[in-house]
């Protein structure tokens, strides 16, 4: 269904009419919960692994827990009391911590080593694949996680994610919401942030890309868990969409 | 075929047999002359430019002409004389040289600017995108170029090359052959340097991996004209192949 300029905007729901994004030239993405379903991986692979190991683990308990540790971690970096420390061996100290705390024994270093990396291995969404082939059509598109450069290839190839290029904290030494993140990926793209959008299906990442200039997108990802987005959807989004198939019909691709 | 280890051994053509490069996780790839035929698509941009523009100019020396000047423009930023430039700028302060040299007048500065970014839509060898296509199923693979992140991805759009991610002099802010290109990329990915294999058209990009403990294979590319590899082929590389399809092969993928 197209849509005139006039009634979208009567429409209340976005800035932008269908298609209506000029000069908009790369999609960046952040990828928990935006792009894959961080939280059903992590309990499959979980159950699987309590059940090859007989571990009596509450593995929805321990995803949670797992996730919560997340942004204390980033910000331990953030704010300097850990040096540049890559999203695996982050990942790999709270996972440490939420083992002990759950009481799990009994794990090889290998078998701990291997549930750490299923973040190399999360399920995408049921629309991320077909919705960025289409984005990929007429944007360049790329991941701008806080996960790490191999982390991000693994997952990738392991989803068929078809990004052109893989950006994120890594390339900038630091964490998302912090500026140089968002500024880094555009400096490599040699674009202006206006002539790009952040991707997210979480407001404090388009908050950060929004004030330095970027347009923003923010996907619903109601199944994303307790770990999501469950503050009402502020109007200053340029694009509030269902999926990325949704967003590739609004930007006309 | 498959042949025996000791067959291969006496065939004296390369160390390892096919299919031997254990532990083996990526290939990294140089571009411009290994992937792409950059002095055609110079040349043949270049002549549709000059009928359109009414321009006489011997496109052939112009293209060797301006790719004779990277070499030192590369060694400008590595020995420090120039801070850190990507090479889009580079390529833009060569190309008015260039331009110079040959008595070049009348074309605006959007025509220049085109001109320039002929480097973005530089043409496959005829086995690229097959070989890769090939190699991914079994390897991360990635440029690992001289080129900037952003000359990389357009290429990649145009030609069709199905490169995991990105890697290159701008993530180390150093031009190949310095150590930090290959060191970074091994970094990003979180690999061993034995764990990569860097394929080139020419033995210098190699000889410095090789230095580093990359694996290597040298590809070799006849019709790269003037600026290709002369010299005679060392015996010292892991394999020596025709073309993308025969590593591809040969790695047993």
């Amino acid at each position: 269904m197209t849509i005139t300029r006039r009634e979208f905007l009567y429409s209340g729901a976005a800035v932008f009419a269908v298609g209506d994004a000029p000069g908009l030239k790369a999609l960046v993405f952040d990828t928990f919960g935006t792009v894959v379903d961080s939280r059903s991986s992590i309990i499959a692979e979980g159950q699987a692994l309590g059940r090859a190991k007989h571990l009596t683990v509450d593995w929805e308990k321990f995803a949670d827990a797992w996730r919560a540790a997340y942004g204390p971690a980033l910000n331990r970096v953030r704010t300097g009391q850990l040096p540049w420390t890559p999203l695996d061996a982050l990942h790999r100290m709270m996972l440490d911590n939420v083992l002990a705390d759950f009481g799990v024994k009994g794990l090889s270093e290998a078998d701990i080593d291997e549930l750490n990396h299923v973040w190399h291995r999360l399920t995408p969404w049921p629309d991320a694949v077909s919705g960025l082939t289409r984005l990929k059509k007429k944007f360049i598109i790329a991941p701008l996680s806080n996960g790490n450069v191999r982390l991000m290839t693994d997952m990738a190839k392991h989803a068929g994610l078809p990004w052109d290029l893989i950006l994120g904290a890594e390339l900038a030494r630091h964490y998302k919401p912090d500026k140089e993140v968002y500024l880094t990926a555009a400096a490599l793209l040699n674009l202006k942030p206006q002539e790009m959008m952040m991707v997210a299906a979480h407001q404090d990442d388009l908050r950060a890309a929004k004030a330095l200039g970027f347009k923003t997108a923010f996907v619903k990802r109601p199944k994303e868990g307790p770990n999501g987005e469950h503050r009402p959807v502020e109007p200053i989004w340029d694009y509030v969409v269902d999926d990325f198939n949704e967003l590739a019909a609004r930007l006309g691709t």
